[in-house]
């Protein structure tokens, strides 16, 4: 860390800054320039970290050197994480497709859905359970009820099944009908939540939140890691800035970034990021070349009957044409 | 809402959304133009915005009318909600002024911020039990133990105490000792708390999303007022954007939007909106002169003590600066 | 400037980096701490500036200590630039009202507005005679023929006329008819623009680009003063974030940000900052709060027949009735 | 055009804005639901959308719905644009990359970059002569004798030439250098330019300006288009978002998003989006599979003494070996 100071700042002032980061442990190492004084501080991170140096009228600016989260880092392990789930994997150099419709409605779309994923070649179901839907009057989702459904469907095909905890409340549950427990963006940093999490044994899903940069996103999967569970799937799924053609900006940079910080898989959901259903395979394809280790991408039988987001899901034709080109990329490439 | 159509749409696929409409209820107004067809509808808003219409091939657009919240709006209720918390009232004219500091650190701290607050003309106090950070290394409140602190300030001081619920299942226990529950901004569109807190009859404070817009801050108050909670006070934080100078940018704007268009009332923090000192008690006073119900500053008794924001908080007697100027402006403008 | 440098860089590498910045004559004092090197620059911000030391394997991160900026900020002249127009004032104190419709359109329609602006008390008068346009197909002002029209108006009434330079090659014709030159958003980094326009003797009102941050509007300052023009009114006009509420996002904050850095008049338009009628005289009253210079709105006889913009504009009476307001705070507050 | 009315509109309102619709020659269809009446609007576009029709208090909203422009879309011609220079082609199936250092810095560096570029399989040759600078004191480029060295390089390599139009002043002389002239991304609004580059005979290549959106970047190609020059390349080049990872935010959606809704060319600059050297090979990737016709990438021989923009350029062997992993890809997708 480094501590910038402000001019005319006195040698009392320096003094007691110096003074202070000695009661933490932290060694001060000063450097006056000519207009400028520099402090750079060496210690413990976590008690460093916890001073509020910003609130001492000497100091202008603190220069965080190091990246604040730690075992989520490739300095921390450099080797990938694989995450096994049923007879998926993800992360380690294969490409890997979670496919299924946007919210669960009943038995018989769900298991239709499943099969079609299914037999295009998807390793993981989605679906969810529990639906966060910006107005009260929306639809919101049919429980518990939704997850026996999700876990019929996985029986009958195999598939291992990833739906979203929208309440900390429901982690247990969810946990007992699910194999992926995701955690949807506006919970991100759900912090109470995110340490929940870390007590599971099932692994996580964790979307970014829609105004988060990729280091509070590390930040909240150090959470996750920091309590035990060091099955994190990372999930990129748009940012909201101020483009409004599509539902949010996919940040398809967050790709190679995640990459070269983290060891932990990282994911593209395209549907949600774009919310149009013909940009779904561009960026499917898009995000297998950038190197993502996977997509998520929505189906439904018929689209058009769909609760939620029907706009965006795929139809089966769709999806099979997708998976095809798709698998052929990813061949070529030398994933899977 | 009206449904625009493609180009090339036949009468078959007119026909067929048409007779969908009828089967939720609604009736719809067919309008063919020379390029366009546009289908004005008008029904249940309910049931209509469930259907999934824009997963209809024909549908190009479908662009809502009405106003997608009811409780909140000021159709429904034109005269202005007064919200009164021991002595305090907020909303209906006068001018409110929160303070505390971000967290709760210790007894002293408490009691010695509470009665700053209250001599230099506060309303309200506040402080954080519960802290949502970034980092799972950096301090994250004191929980109960620092609720019960809050509440010894209460009774020394008489103010009325505004205190966050960070987890849905904190909500019974920070209920007990608070008299207003703040929804902070990682939580707004939590909607099994939001929904929740429906049930509860304290006041909610509810934090305006930083990446939400003013239309979906006014949704997450219709989830609390749809369970029964009519006494929710909005507060705007400023949103997340490019602009790196000040911590989020606060939405002056939204202060005049949101009085347009709802009957709650509405204050201001510009403490956690810009995280720079100097620019609170300007912004204060912009608040109140485009209408703000009130403002929620930070104060602590030593900033450079503090254990989280100390950057942004004003020391007493900077505090006690500002309130002589907003008490002499509020005067002039006759509010309060 | 501090330049952070990877872990495990050699001796060598930092040996190099000294080398080259004592090419360029800067001192560089290295600190070596357990994890990680810094090195403190001083010398000649410009040489520095110029290097590009983030192309050096070894360098992490270069962080600037000093701001970029010289001529505009308050360390080189602290006391307020007053600027003097015709019998106008802007800064120093006062608050300006600069008042006028978006494009002239005719003579009529212009000389109308200049008197109800004056009458209602506006120090200035605006108008587009050369309109920006997302569209070829809109219209996009009369040209010279509307700079005569405001020559016009400003001989009729006396007020000074602020109008937009849209392309360099204008600066000429626009100085030969206006009092103040305006540079809109979309040219505020039109370098050669503002090069240019520091060579001018009349002063500049410099709007900040859409998705510019406070510095780099400063920034932007600076090309007109380095060149000689000294007398620069900047414009705070919102900025482009996600919220589609208002046209863009007033940046409130921005006014005492500027106030703070620098000795420059800065004003608000909350006419294009919002587009929303309504919400134009509370913003301008808060503006006022918030210690800005004055501010420019946009009034139209009759705002339905406008060429542009319309729905931002004020009536006549409108305008009277907010200027009166605005002329009672303006006293209280001791401004003007 | 759909015209949505306010609740409480009488039928005078009604007949007056029917009235004025008349009068500039469009048909109005009135639509009367229970809560609100809507106007169908069909006739001669431009002239509609000159008439403030959110002016009138009786309007709440106005809905576009055909896309304001039309030169540039694929309505009006289906079959992709194909742009020729020299031995280039961009646009029609291949992938064509462009690469070269930021700028202009002397002879040698130009030449041999371009020998560089060629031989790793590069089409185009780009460099900067005219360089945007945030602030003044930063080196500005070579200008015409920067100019003259692009041409050198040309005739030694055969590369043709793409360099960037800073000035409006400057089209000539760039133009009687240069083989396709570029906007950048702070002109992509400079309207007046885009006029008269849509004079010239030489292709253009037009950058998306950081906060345009996607709709307002096909408005600036139409006013090129308008004028009589067809041959415009479109170049994603990231915009401005909340994250401070990347220097931008690449929106990869705008490939497949232009591709659907225009037949000009689209290419790709991820050196500006990300300022970030390690993200550049994989965003090539990523935008080749999500169907970009190009990419334009910063190469420099000696990246640490670059005079602008170093981190982010590619070192000459860092682009071999891009190129050949983007050649194999591009093989494999049939593209080239």
């Amino acid at each position: 860390m480094v501590i910038v100071l402000r001019e005319g700042t006195t040698d009392r002032d320096v003094g007691e800054l110096v003074a202070r980061l000695h009661e933490v442990g932290a060694e001060a190492h000063v450097s006056r320039g000519e207009f400028r004084t520099v402090i750079g501080v060496i210690g413990d991170r976590e008690r460093v970290m916890q001073m509020p140096l910003e609130a001492y009228p000497a100091v202008e600016k603190v220069v965080p050197i190091m990246k604040p989260y730690k075992l989520v880092s490739r300095e921390f392990k450099d080797e990938p994480t694989v995450i096994t789930v049923g007879d998926a994997r993800i992360g380690g150099g294969g490409f890997t497709v979670i496919a299924g419709p946007c919210s669960v409605e009943n038995e018989e779309q769900v298991v239709e859905a499943a099969h079609a994923a299914r037999e295009a070649g998807a390793a993981l179901f989605r679906g969810g359970a529990y639906k966060p839907r910006t107005s009260p009057y929306s639809f919101q989702g049919l429980g518990e009820e939704g997850l026996a459904m999700l876990a019929r469907a996985r029986d009958e095909t195999g598939l291992p099944v990833v739906t979203e905890v929208l309440d900390v409340r429901d982690i247990e549950v969810v946990a007992r009908y699910a194999d992926v427990l995701q955690v949807g963006a506006r919970n991100m940093q759900n912090f109470l939540m995110l340490r929940d999490l870390g007590y599971q044994e099932k692994p996580v899903l964790l979307k970014r939140g829609m105004s988060s940069t990729v280091e509070e996103w590390m930040m909240a999967a150090e959470y996750i890691l920091k309590e035990g569970n060091k099955n994190v799937i990372l999930c990129e799924r748009g940012i909201r800035t101020f483009e409004t053609g599509t539902r949010n900006t996919l940040d398809i940079s967050a790709v190679p970034a995640v990459k070269n910080a983290s060891h932990l898989p990282v994911i593209v959901d395209p549907s949600h990021a774009t919310g149009v259903r013909e940009l779904v395979a561009p960026l499917c394809k898009a995000a297998l070349a950038a190197g993502a280790d996977g997509v998520m991408v929505e189906i439904h039988p018929n689209p058009r009957e769909a609760l939620c987001d029907g706009p965006q899901s795929l139809t089966v034709s769709g999806f099979r044409a997708m998976m095809d080109e798709l698998a052929e990329l990813a061949a070529f490439l030398g994933r899977e």
